[in-house]
């Protein structure tokens, strides 16, 4: 199923994408897909209805994050090879996890304000995994039995806020609009291999990041049952599982988000996200 | 007003602590004391309640944490000078800004067990603060208008995941018990000055922390301005907002929690929160 949330910013309304493309509307059939909502109880009932007797929602509008909210928005940090050495480090030897302020959850064609004084906002497409039941001290064989699906992630991060102001990375990913989430959250059932995944990020129509998920040094299933030793990750918990090559960070000379730019960014059968960067407020 | 959360973990019913020391049953005259629960509508419609008319718990058992989740759990970092000595670091330019993972919440009496694995666990007594509406490039002058009210954290972390386990602390700061916060969430009218309250740990009776929040590096009003230049504080995110001297790490030699022993701690006019430690599971 490719599940999703429709309708104005803070109102929007639980759907599903059928097999025609169309959007069709899930109000009363379940509660808005976030925490327990995508649970895999949860999910099992959008499952049992009856996709032909929704009502079809002809405009849908605008789509939101396809998540309402997130318990805790985790990131993990350099975990492609490339992407690690442009930014001068090494592999890390373990996952380094980060997490973005929850408020950070933005829908995946909202605009994205810089915040103030930004000067180094950076794109980052990633592949997010979407957890559906509690899991801790989990193995990594059976770590993707507790996915409840995927989608796409934009971690937006500003560089000078992440790095040079002291301290951790969470300084520089938290601002208002800067974790695009969506258009879809795809379930599990319909993604195979999530280490076979193309992924890809252009600005204003050029392609800065082309790469796959196979070249991830930590796959998902690792990811998951990492985390699972040293914290209970709990259903619509999301993972954002790293950004490959191509970050404006990383090119000579380095290039950052200015008002106006247009980001693009897909995963290969989760969707596409678009986000206008505007000037601060 | 003293808002508490009574019951069995995952089945609290929200309360109040009258004047004479009672829990009043608030069910059914709000709802959970979560998000937008106590925002500042929220706890205005509290307010307006007659609470002799509300019913008498007599035995309210296990409290839970004062806040049924929280949209972020943030911490401040080495905001204390001495704390910061002690841990062989210089006080920072400015506020360290990292998370706990929300699933750390607990109750303010909990047991915390043992993440598997663990020989470094440790504790911090910190003052906390629930923000109460929407925060964004607010001045300092302001800052205290965002806060619905206070309470006791213990911010536990493992230092060996924190610290030598590569990458940001969270890895170290978000196993499963490792957030108790609570007995009560204090409205911020109870709390005249946040930088003048005495505050104090104890491990087996022993005092292990004894400070007061005047020794902050960054106060409470400095502290919500910085975090709102860089993401929206959203009403029930919480911050604490760091930790005097004393904990295990500093201590020479280190010492660190073992199964059976048991924290106590305060914050003056907050209550007090008292924890044993369990082996890992």
């Amino acid at each position: 199923m490719k599940l999703l949330r429709f309708g104005a910013k803070g109102q929007e309304k639980p759907g599903l994408l059928d097999a025609e493309g169309q959007v069709r509307d899930l109000t009363g059939h379940v509660p808005d897909f976030a925490g327990d909502g995508v649970s895999f109880a949860a999910l099992h009932r959008v499952r049992a209805l009856d996709v032909e007797s929704l009502p079809v929602v002809n405009s849908p509008g605008r789509l939101g994050a396809c998540l309402g909210r997130v318990p805790t928005f985790h990131c993990i940090g350099l975990n492609y090879a490339r992407h690690a050495a442009e930014t001068g480090g090494k592999p890390p030897p373990e996952p380094i996890l980060f997490s973005k302020a929850a408020s950070a959850l933005s829908g995946p064609n909202d605009d994205v304000p810089l915040p103030r004084g930004s000067e180094k906002a950076d794109w980052e497409v990633e592949l997010g995994v979407v957890i559906g039941r509690e899991a801790l001290y989990v193995s990594e064989a059976e770590a993707l039995d507790y996915v409840a699906g995927y989608c796409v992630v934009n971690d937006v991060s500003e560089r000078e806020f992440q790095i040079e102001r002291k301290g951790q990375w969470i300084k520089g990913k938290s601002a208002p609009g800067f974790g695009p989430v969506g258009p879809w959250l795809v379930t599990a059932d319909e993604v195979p291999d999530p280490q076979k995944l193309a992924l890809s990020l252009s600005v204003n129509g050029e392609t800065m990041q082309s790469s796959n998920t196979s070249d991830m040094i930590f796959g998902v299933a690792h990811i998951i049952s990492y985390m699972s030793r040293f914290m209970r990750l709990v259903p619509g918990d999301i993972i954002a599982t790293g950004t490959p090559e191509g970050v404006g960070m990383g090119m000579k000379p380095q290039r950052f988000l200015r008002a106006g730019d247009v980001m693009e960014l897909s995963v290969e059968g989760l969707g596409t996200q678009r986000q206008t960067v505007l000037a601060a407020e």
